[in-house]
């Protein structure tokens, strides 16, 4: 058993997303004239201000997140996007990881020991079941929701905005809303103008 | 902690969808003046037939499924479906209820024990987090793919045929083709012509 | 030749809208022992509050419009709408129908014969072509976007506030804020407490 | 007037598409270690057989068509593309384009003669109206399906191969037919292990 923490790591992302937006932003209004060398970001700005947010779906971003599977549980909801994810029928564990929640440092010793103590159990329980025969897709029934899980989620900048306002909102699940205010972060850094206004609270 | 079977209830069906499909249906070809008492099975079974599937998406059923949370992680991918679930985060459970495996009468005692000893374990992590002052969303960590869970789940009949075309197939975790075979046999009786091609695999 | 007015016919509403979202909603928080015979309202009008909307999504509303094909080129794009449309490839026009214009009393005389003098036109070429030996499917190049088409609308009713929330707006075009605002009018008299907030501009 | 053909330009392309796919794919299985430098087309060849169809969703193609506006208005109903059209309510035209129809060969001169004098018609009935004093959003209530119009479609390889499916089959309207059999020809070169299998018509 290993305990780990939950990450992210873009695995895709486009050159040059922007001009994109733009390219398709002046087909709408046959304005494709009025490019130049630094229009994009200025056109795109004026596209978040009009609320005209359909022209960012033409660019995605594919991300690959490893964190539990109560998380992904909310995460496949989400319509807009595709998903890949680690399967619990198809994957045998041997070495089983699960991540460590959020607020590790706010729970007293005693809440600590408990988590640890119930993922060795779920762990024990598992590796038991595969001994006596069963097939990894009966013996996922006692996989906890901590248990570490893989997904690759690829989705367009106008979902990725809406996945952002929800997830990174104060209202969200701790676990979920670090995750995506990490993700976001990285986000702000390469396409500023399309995430600068997403508000975050670490 | 009880044991409890998976079921499916329908809550809301219409009363009159091949009469409802049939009137969208005849809007593509203006052919409504060929309407008349019994009209309406063979034009659907033609549809079918012609998979002019998107016809039968204006009529939706609505099915409240008590599960676990196996299941739905895969259930809440479908796109063109509705769900609202018992959350993890909002309920904080006291009598906890898990769901029998359906493959059980295959598994050995010892196999039986393992399950039930790991939800007993489970169950007594997740009150002892909550005694130790753990909000529901921390404590729902170690909760197994086995808690019961419970969701109403809202599709139209293109959606319900896709569902029950994929997860009563011989390739679905058995879990969710029990849940859906049963499902599917109740949709087969009171709209056979639009339920009676899919195959079941009991 | 005939120049009809625009208008929608709801062709299917559910009987108890707000209990059935309040029997679904509750399945999230399992207090469904809240449940009076006045409760559904309150409930219904706490979710608008808190944006919960996706309960919302397990009630479908139906709607037969007959508007020009300008008005549904911008209606099919929504993604969480089913529809069935009268078939330019599959219907041979004889008498056409053409939509007067909203603004027709705001146009000049000379405007108004513009407009009337182009329908006879297109109906006189497109009877040419058929009667020349062209197939409707082939003949249909010269129909004007005013020409009348039929359109089922079947869209939950989330869907329904984003549709009239963004077709109602001072930004819509005027022939579908017209169409959209009366559609919009009757959803506010049977299920008040959740469009009493659309704002409309007639 | 002008008549033009229509025509489809590839904007958007990924690199390395079927690595891509590989990665994401072998996520599911946490098979990663068998990537080797040419494992990826066996990988997607195996998917496509398997009908693992989701895992094509992570890539990206974005077309820009010239076509006319009846085929756009088929196009739109796509629900997992994104789309960005020239505008007839922003968009006031001086210099009018139509897109000549594919058939245009088989036509009679007599129906050539028809097609083209309607399209004048149009055109003068439209600039009477913007003389007159009508905006554009007014104005082209006048405007035919023939009228040239771009469109910038972005979709994932799944529902590209959804949409040639669909719209180069026998059944589907010539104009639209020939705009994706000769756009899917290109994806046959680019990527033809995941569009080998579509059958085209020419």
């Amino acid at each position: 058993m290993k305990i780990i923490e939950q990450t992210h790591q873009i695995i895709q992302k486009p050159n040059n997303p922007i001009q994109l937006i733009e390219q398709a932003g002046r087909t709408c209004y046959k304005s494709e004239d009025k490019i130049t060398d630094d229009s994009a970001e200025i056109f795109a700005k004026k596209l978040v201000k009009l609320k005209h947010e359909s022209v960012f779906e033409h660019v995605v971003v594919s991300v690959r997140f490893i964190t539990n599977r109560g998380v992904t549980h909310e995460l496949v909801r989400h319509r807009m996007c595709s998903f890949s994810q680690e399967s619990t029928r198809y994957v045998k564990y041997n070495d089983m990881e699960f991540i460590r929640p959020v607020w590790w440092d706010k729970w007293t010793e005693k809440e600590q020991n408990i988590w640890i103590e119930s993922m060795q159990n779920a762990e024990k329980a598992y590796l038991s079941l595969i001994k006596a025969g069963s097939t990894a897709e009966k013996a996922r029934e006692v996989l906890p929701n901590s248990l570490k899980t893989e997904i690759v989620v690829t989705a367009n900048l106008r979902e990725w905005r809406h996945i952002f306002n929800l997830r990174c909102s104060k209202k969200a699940h701790p676990q979920v809303r670090q995750l995506m205010t990490n993700c976001c972060k990285e986000f702000k850094t390469f396409i500023p103008v399309l995430f600068d206004d997403i508000e975050l609270h670490d």
